[in-house]
């Protein structure tokens, strides 16, 4: 597979187009940002661990049944994606309170939900991804009522196997990000990426933090929370 | 009907026990606020405007068939209502976008949208009144999912026979907030005030504002844009 022009730079990516026109070249960055890029740093390793992370995960949740966008892990910090056509919907879905949502409903961090929450956000940058309702999506045109549908039930699929997966390695899955997008075909395919910079990860015992709020809220060595999760997933050790 | 202890002082209204356990006194205050109480002032009148407005409206509205928490007009200020346990969620919804929702959704003020929209707010001060989606609603334990049910079909008829009443005076309703309380039997009763603290309201002709946007975007005389509303509902005028 040929790598051709940048087509995109995101905070945490760089997306290249390929000589197959349905196959994307996905670059990690080192860069960290967090407060809608309000806080920014260049953290090395972290394009390693995201890519190897989310490598693992999509490759799992495949073998469990749930496709999504990856097609091929290509080196320490690059990987092979089908080409789709992002929903401007970040899902989001929550088995503990923790983050913005402590925040808005005034809720102690660490309460266990009665049954996981799915939430949808706008993804616009300008306007501090609001959170909006299935009525705003309709007037947004961001998805049809029965994508929504989809994104809910796809949602709710990926957590059951989320849970299961980081439990077997002694973290809780207390909230994360999914961003889905359209295939050529139309259909919905999770896409973007699944690691500590969208999930929240706290050791089971401990709660220890292995995720994103390690440098958002200045708690610890974010390449040493992102490594542990990596570890314990199977995956390899730094080789530098 | 008596008088006695205040029970509660709100930023519009005082509401005070009866002699009568299942009926409240409600006196209007000439306060206004907004932005949350961050802009204050004493505007005189408006206790008279929203207390005759209000009465009117709801009179309106149980010739209808559509009943709420109001008893009767006392006094230019003053009025007589059922006892209800608040449910704490502001019921808003929107014809035409305008407000917050033209800010979170980057929208144009004035766009009419293709179906009303109905959304929840969670009633406290403390968070500002956060947006939130049905479930927040059963997480907080705000409401159950019947009650959910029943308070946006509610909304929906009162955004019906409101936009007639509105129609019929030359004003457009652009959209409003409705509060709804449980009485002692439990039944969902549309409760607080409909007046134009509530509810936005532009000149179908001009986009004249008759509404609080007056003071709270210094857009104009608070009284006399209030007071043109309740002439054309066929109300009084101020007998000082």
């Amino acid at each position: 597979m040929q790598k051709r022009e940048q087509l995109y730079e995101g905070k945490a990516k760089k997306i290249y187009r390929t000589d197959d026109e349905n196959i994307l070249w996905i670059s990690y960055k080192d860069d960290a940002t967090a407060f809608n890029g309000e806080k920014k740093d260049r953290l090395e390793g972290k394009a390693r661990l995201n890519n190897e992370i989310s490598a693992l995960i999509f490759t799992k949740l495949n073998e469990q049944g749930l496709e999504s966008h990856f097609v091929e892990r290509l080196s320490e910090t690059d990987q092979l994606v089908k080409k789709v056509e992002i929903v401007p919907i970040e899902v989001v879905v929550r088995n503990l309170v923790a983050g913005s949502m402590a925040k808005r409903l005034g809720l102690e961090e660490g309460v266990e939900l009665k049954q996981p929450i799915v939430e949808f956000y706008y993804k616009d940058d300008a306007l501090g991804d609001p959170l909006i309702t299935e009525d705003h999506i309709a007037l947004l045109e961001a998805a049809t009522a029965d994508e929504v549908e989809q994104l809910r039930e796809m949602a709710q699929k990926v957590n059951k196997l989320l849970i299961e997966l980081f439990n077997n390695i002694g973290v809780r899955l207390v909230d994360f990000k999914l961003e889905f997008g359209r295939a050529a075909d139309g259909e919905l395919l999770l896409a973007d990426e699944i690691s500590p910079d969208t999930c929240r990860l706290w050791d089971s015992k401990t709660n220890e933090r292995f995720d994103k709020d390690l440098f958002r809220r200045n708690l610890g060595n974010l390449q040493a929370g992102y490594q542990e999760i990596l570890t314990r997933l199977g995956g390899p050790s730094c080789t530098k």
